[in-house]
């Protein structure tokens, strides 16, 4: 069994183009003997957001603090503290900070 | 794309034997089209906890709000809004509030 802190874990700064103001934490991935899918916590710094991409696997995500939105292809969602969300696999998204504190979710994603 | 607060799934009893005081939201489950692992919220009142037990999947968990202990094999482990845990396949567990207010946390399990 694993018990930990988030704040145990370092925060990366996500250097994808298109990432603004965004670090990653991963709080269980591919170095712990998590099986079958990961958990990462992200926090993105008011005015900044994620990249807007698509890939092939799925997000399930947990909003924790602050406000923002997840934009789409032609549609834009609100989310705050105790929203969730499923990013189907293929579909574009970008996560975006619309406050003015920290966005700070969970998003997990199965393993690779 | 899914967009909910988690608010808007109701809460139902756990029913298990040696569940005391604990509701399950089932965010993402076996209705949705998560393809590879469900998001589930629970809350346990102060005094409750789930059943103390093992199964072969594993467990990865945020803790929300509160305050409680995991019990394994041998072991309690204190947790508090910030914790997270990887309950390995087959490890026994029990998750206890041993505060005064709710704990709430994530559980995700892999789909079976």
């Amino acid at each position: 069994m694993i018990v930990k802190t988030y704040t145990d874990v370092p925060a990366e700064k996500v250097a994808m183009p298109g990432a603004e103001s965004v670090t990653i934490r991963w709080l269980l991935g591919k170095d712990s003997p998590a099986p079958n899918f990961y958990l990462r916590l992200f926090e993105v710094q008011p005015g900044g957001h994620s990249p807007y991409h698509t890939h092939p696997s799925e997000h399930e995500i947990f909003i924790l603090e602050g406000r923002g939105q997840i934009n789409a292809k032609g549609s834009r969602h609100a989310v705050a503290a105790g929203s969730f969300a499923l990013v189907e696999p293929n579909e574009e998204h970008q996560f975006e900070n619309s406050g003015d504190t920290v966005l700070k979710f969970l998003c997990l994603v199965p393993k690779e």
